[in-house]
């Protein structure tokens, strides 16, 4: 039985909460926040002052990148502490001689239920005591995980950058652009699917097609001549030159 | 029954011939391509030559834009003939008094099957006989029907290259980075899914998460100061600033 406690009951937090809940070989003793939840999360200890945690073996911090410092300082040393997040160093947590990253790569929504089961766990541990919680813990949750340091986790938290926050403003930017001209964006629907599916089964550079991968000038100028924001013109443009550049016919 | 012939055998030449035989009351009767396709269309009369098609309802160009025009100008006047492009004028057709366009607006590749059941068919026409089997046609193969004219087609395409072509790129440049750094790119494969489901799911102005929006400077400057290819940098800044100016709170 690993026995878990999670600080901050934000999005992620009660993600994590409803996940580990579902876990007979995990026991959820405690959830803090510092300010009392509209839903408190049910059957579980919700407490608002850090003195109130009992022991346990792992405390998971799901609270934003810059508070993670500053609680890692209120804490004991000798707890065994793990933050969620992809940028933020693992020695950010300094005040613990066991720290480490528990960080489930996916986006996450206050109103919209995921399956941990899919996303792939990266973990980090300065201890091998944690080492092992941590193993065990992340494959009790998904069938996915990995072992990457700081540095990689940086990496692909940039990768997941581009394919989540990037991609889905793009989605956005579509969305504004029909509205303005009164169609519907739900048309877009089945091609938003289709092209991440594909790229998963293809691989996005055998998925590239368009004017850009084409070299096709006539449909880029119609596109760039209909197109007033200049903020979307640049994209367009940019976007556009970098295709041309990776698909370019070598001489 | 309605009697259709598809002119080219490409990529979606391919899949317009595979959905169109599913369909008992459609009689697909010839497929024109210019060269001997290395597996010609099982059951259907392969024609090199433009002068052996026998009459039909409809005549569905599945050719490139460029070869559009000049295509129509081969064909007997008295043909209903309508193309397949996404930003192609209906007046491209000028070779023939029943012209219009049977735009299937998704994303096709040689070696993945598509339902056509949800793409969106986008129809337009100048006469009202063509425009009556073009809506037959249309329903025959899918739930979603919708009238656009030419500008309409073309707003949509642009639409299009923003959630297909420019997103898939960014999965590319995403695959790139991580190749670079020896992290595997299947780590993201989970997020990009969820991506799309998400936006179609809640829309993407509500699904935007990440450092831009939250305006989190820091893991922005964490992550510039990592790339260091020059056109990585540009895209990310510019899509980092464009986001930022659509969720700035506002004062």
């Amino acid at each position: 039985m690993i026995k878990v406690s999670i600080l901050g009951y934000g999005n992620l937090g009660r993600h994590l909460v409803s996940a580990l809940k579902g876990i007979d070989r995990v026991s959820l003793t405690q959830v803090y926040s510092r300010n009392q939840p509209p839903v408190p999360p049910d059957g579980i200890n919700l407490v608002g002052d850090l003195s109130e945690l009992s022991p346990c073996d792992l405390l998971i911090a799901a609270v934003s990148d810059d508070a993670l410092s500053a609680l890692s300082e209120q804490l004991p040393k000798d707890v065994a502490l793990v933050h969620t997040s992809g940028t933020v160093d693992i020695d950010a947590l300094g005040g613990q001689e066991k720290r480490g990253v528990f960080y489930p790569l996916q986006t996450f929504s206050k109103d919209r239920a995921v399956s941990f089961k899919n996303i792939p766990i990266c973990l980090e541990s300065n201890h091998p005591e944690l080492s092992t919680v941590l193993e065990n813990l992340g494959h009790l949750l998904s069938n996915q995980v990995v072992w990457l340091n700081s540095t990689q986790r940086r990496q692909l938290h940039f990768g997941a950058v581009l394919v989540n926050n990037f991609s889905n403003h793009l989605y956005s930017l579509a969305e504004d652009y029909l509205n303005q001209h009164e169609l519907p964006f739900e048309l877009l629907h089945p091609l938003i699917e289709e092209t991440a599916k594909k790229a998963i089964a293809m691989s996005p550079q055998k998925a590239q097609t368009g004017p850009a991968k084409r070299g096709d000038r006539d449909t880029i100028n119609r596109h760039l001549s209909e197109i007033t924001d200049e903020e979307l013109q640049e994209i367009y443009k940019l976007l556009t030159a970098s295709i041309s550049r990776k698909y370019k016919p070598s001489k």
